[in-house]
């Protein structure tokens, strides 16, 4: 124990752990230089600093202006109908704050005040009814925390390795803790009994904003687990997630989470509206669509090291961090590869769970001597769903879907700790 | 059923709701005026909004502008040594989100680099060491939610009510995902055999600013739920709470989690020094001062309605929230009392409850016609613990204390349905 201690060189190899012994600088290569950080007074020692009248609502440090949404300008014709990506190469844990959570728009973010606020119930109900923002919150309220990814997340890399980071692959994820009553509860205020067997029965949701973006959702999950929403993490949604009151739809594709939700309407049939025909279907290998595609399946990805996060430090330990989620349900297990697949190890799951349908953050702690590693991670839920490799996805679907890209993806990471976005076949 | 559906003034009796039938406007006020926010085209629903390449960083909405931390000028001399509060009034669900999350510096929040970190573990320890921030980040890491309560929170209650508004009584508190690694690994990776028997041993804990805020822990409890902890909520830590790294300590008074972590000693004993000594002590009926009360009781308190929360909706259905919290552990029940604590109702928790020592939400769906009450919650704990009066807390602790105030809270309700903080005996 004694030599391991004296030899300064050999702490980075230490099960853990890579700190300097006290009076020298951090780091091998400067062993035995004194560190002015620890031998010297600093400013931020000998001043005060900022008072508590400073920052009514804080932001992040200067320091982390890199941890942003991004948009991509190529992806569409206009940023009023596109996405920004979560920075989830940076954030750990599983909460999203809702800064840095990604947006999907179809006509922009409107601003849309709570006292302008209007919810209506129609169709096939007992009572047509119109609800203000006051009202909504006089129903019981519930609190989940849950994943919302658009269907069109990692959409890109059907034909390919195509983006470099996993804040463009897989950003298109947040999740949060939502404040909201159950889509339940509205139902049967206005009453189901017009609607008659509602085995067969669908509700058309759809926002206040200028493309509506109208979906269908079968009666049986709209009786389930859907919640209208107010609040995520705690306060207020954001403007550009839906300000005042936002569809909460676990486990299925983030387009039918409609934001500034307007209208609900209790049909005998599901509306085929253009978010559901000629977007979010998948187009087969053999040209036909396959619809009512909602749930998310299993999927998981590894954040760091990533394209955007190489290793910056030395050889020896390493922790491989990545998130894993289901629509389906909970994560049971997620498995990681440095082989592109011929072998796996399985990884700690680093959170306590509690709500199913959330992300869930895994690691692996472990030792990197320089070695070239093709890096995967492969998640598993309770319901026994595997996630897929790219080339199982493709010979079902072939290459020109656009959504429900849930296979395996893959790190290349080299000598130097960079890593790139490739295929294993 | 149809004569109540069409008697528009009785809707806002009816269980759960209060909406209007659809071409009315809402509130019984106006029924029968048709509502332009539902006969008319609005804007929002004609014009484009905001494109996704306009905030990187979100904040809230302008219409939310005053859902922030205040701080109270004749608190403290300065706003560098004082405290803000967290809007727990307006919030729902659990999660604090970091912007709002209260601010309480001894000498002002610093700004200190990662490059610029330096942790040093001395003391009795077979190796000191000093580690970097990407040290602390080989290390395995762990994700949980815990609360950080003031031990001043409701300290200026002991005297009487004093402050109208649950964020200045009650709003010393913040609850996050904090990722870290466990305090344990960082001893362990120094060595603890020369520290000998384990069991009457401390650590002593200080940070990087001028107060340097130093406070010792039993050895125990820092080898047990202690987390170096680097992120707050999935992102990085603020400024205002410790960036890059502070100490997270479960269920333990706030003045404990050191921000800008900068030394962790390991020492045969307390160090008593100020904070422990002449802050942070409890003064006693008697004159004499109880020190080592490092563990939060149970506490709650209902936030809606509250001083700053007032009825505004009719009479009818009514959802009373609040939030309860222990530092011994979960929260089992809590109970809701509308006549000052004479008769109980238990409330319903809204949260799906993963870790311990964590915020939980309770409600009670309830009905109010206008009555008079004096609101009042109780918290539970899995100890068996149960949040005392504050007649009992004051026959034990006299009225000179400032610090661990957990009693029950008293909300004046009057017809109008505006709520003050009132004392019953």
């Amino acid at each position: 124990m004694a030599d391991e201690l004296n030899n300064t060189s050999r702490r980075a190899f230490l099960k853990g752990g890579a700190a300097a012994v006290v009076g020298t600088a951090a780091g091998a290569a400067s062993a035995g230089t004194p560190d002015p950080l620890i031998t010297e007074v600093q400013d931020w020692a000998s001043f005060t600093g900022e008072g508590v009248d400073e920052t009514p609502y804080g932001l992040p440090i200067e320091f982390e202006s890199d941890v942003v949404r991004r948009n991509v300008p190529w992806l569409t014709a206009d940023p009023i109908s596109s996405i920004n990506f979560t920075p989830i190469h940076a954030l750990d844990g599983t909460i999203t704050p809702q800064g840095c959570a990604f947006e999907r728009h179809h006509s922009g973010a409107i601003e849309l005040k709570k006292d302008d606020y209007r919810l209506m119930i129609n169709g096939l109900v007992d009572q047509p009814l119109v609800f203000t923002y006051e009202d909504l919150e006089r129903f019981p309220r519930e609190n989940h925390v849950y994943f919302c990814e658009c269907a069109a997340n990692t959409g890109m890399e059907w034909a390919g390795a195509q983006l470099n980071g996993v804040q463009f692959t897989h950003g298109m994820i947040h999740n949060m803790e939502y404040s909201g009553i159950s889509l339940r509860a509205l139902l049967n205020e206005a009453g189901l009994g017009a609607a008659g067997d509602l085995a067969d029965k669908w509700v058309y949701v759809e926002g206040a904003d200028a493309s509506s973006n109208g979906r269908s959702i079968p009666m049986e999950k709209a009786l389930d687990d859907v919640l209208v929403a107010f609040k995520a993490n705690g306060e207020a949604l954001r403007k550009e997630h839906g300000y005042p009151v936002r569809l909460v739809v676990p486990g299925w594709e983030g387009n039918m989470w409609i934001k500034w939700l307007r209208r609900i309407e209790v049909t005998d049939a599901a509306v085929e509206s253009r978010e559901e025909t000629s977007k979010y279907t998948d187009v087969m290998e053999d040209g036909t669509a396959r619809k009512w595609t909602w749930e998310m399946d299993a999927k998981s990805v590894i954040t760091s090291p990533s394209p955007q996060m190489p290793i910056k430090h030395g050889h020896g330990p390493l922790v491989i961090s990545g998130l894993a989620w289901s629509g389906h349900g909970r994560i049971t297990r997620v498995d990681v590869s440095k082989d592109g697949g011929k072998s796996w190890e399985t990884a700690r799951l680093g959170t306590t769970q509690g709500d199913s349908k959330a992300l869930t953050r895994f690691y692996l702690d472990t030792d990197w001597q320089g070695e070239d590693w093709l890096l995967q991670a492969r998640a598993m839920d309770e319901t026994g769903y595997v996630q897929p490799t790219k080339d199982q996805l493709r010979e079902v679907r072939g290459e020109n879907s656009i959504y429900h890209n849930n296979c395996i993806q893959t790190w290349y990471l080299n000598a130097k700790g960079e890593a790139e976005n490739v295929e294993v076949s």
